[in-house]
């Protein structure tokens, strides 16, 4: 049998949010690839084998499931959220490019709701206007770059989700995207501050940007910073549709 | 029995892109409102009266969707994609703000897989990195703000999604953001043209942006510029993990 490789989205965390594709997918695999946490929420079965890896070994996990398709396999990788928003996608297209020998595998991915998207509908509509999406984690790009887009996203006045806020190995991250937000003159703007949607312990803040304090997200929260003109009705906030 | 509102994603146009949140959403309704060609992609039943109507009465259709879940009705507004994307959540908080009487309604925000995730997933992981969505139809905001976006993003070296690139009524708009962003210095950047994402009629290309030509879009496609380090690999196109 033709070995396949599928590179699947699980949504944010409850099972209402996996699209029909994906659990169908799930249910042809014999082999799911993925983080721990993210491979848990699968169902074990007989005859299909978890391979469960830790954080920051994506090329690794990568290249063990392209091996594992090439071997007949029919392998699903998962990632939380949306397989290609700062998630598996591509690293496993980086894999592919280092091993040429498994370009001609059947490769899909399916896409899923990702965080920021689960985090604006708890909210309202804090991404009704034009927005951008930026990974705090600096383990792949140094800090300049993340400070520089920071100011040009605030200057373009876009709403700012921003992904991996804070982590134990790098606490003062989000303190300075924090102050670099309220330097560009947004210390007014909404901030919502959406942890674990959609899990038993969600939970949803929303405060002005200069009264966020950086303990506010962990890793597993999704912070989104409004656009200038994004206000609150009732307990929703929303970013109107039209500028002047 | 108390009326509820409740506005849901129908993703990209596939059903097997419907979250079963959202299925089940529509499974509860009594009234279903919308733009038509949304609409007309819910199932009629017996007990389920339908409210399409035409583009560009946004305030109105959310009005009348508020007035229904007033009357008692479970009225789900339905959108392409995700809700919270240029889409009816923002058009149905401003009606919200607009009628304060309606501000004790139950309202809920279901989310979807909008357009750019499953042109991204088709295309392979050109959102893998920092990216930004602008919407390019200037019905509701002036085309200044437009271009200022489209250079700041350039300069951000974020990949970004263009909305609504081209209509009828506004062809040219969309043949001066190539311009914009080939004046940005952008003409080397992979650029995707996802047409009808997930319909039969699905068509993907993929050209550097400077061989892009402006009809190569319409109101169906959704464009995908990649960042500065967007490649290819066999048919895929993906952003690296890595910025140096």
């Amino acid at each position: 049998m033709t070995g396949t490789l599928t590179i699947a989205g699980l949504g944010p965390g409850d099972d209402a949010l996996v699209t029909p594709e994906v659990t169908a997918a799930l249910a042809a695999a014999t082999d799911i690839v993925g983080y721990a946490p993210y491979v848990a929420r699968v169902r074990p079965r007989e005859g299909l084998t978890l391979h469960p890896s830790d954080n920051r070994v994506e090329l690794q996990r990568a290249g063990e499931a392209l091996r594992l398709a090439s071997e007949g396999r029919q392998v699903v990788v998962v990632s939380s959220g949306d397989p290609g928003v700062f998630a598996m996608a591509s690293a496993v297209f980086e894999a592919l490019e280092d091993n040429p020998q498994w370009q001609s595998l059947p490769i899909r991915v399916l896409p899923g709701v990702t965080a920021m998207l689960a985090a604006a509908a708890c909210a309202g509509a804090p991404l009704g206007h034009d927005f951008c999406a930026i990974n705090l984690s600096d383990n792949l790009k140094p800090w300049t770059v993340i400070e520089k887009r920071l100011r040009l996203a605030a200057e373009a006045d876009f709403a700012i989700a921003m992904y991996n806020p804070r982590s134990a190995s790098r606490p003062e991250g989000f303190a300075r995207a924090l102050e670099i937000l309220k330097e560009a003159g947004c210390g007014g703007r909404m901030a919502i501050f959406a942890r674990a949607v959609s899990a038993p312990d969600e939970r949803i803040e929303t405060v002005r940007l200069c009264e966020a304090r950086p303990d506010m997200a962990d890793m597993r929260t999704l912070v989104i910073v409004g656009n200038s003109a994004t206000r609150r009705v009732g307990r929703w906030v929303y970013a109107p549709r039209q500028v002047r």
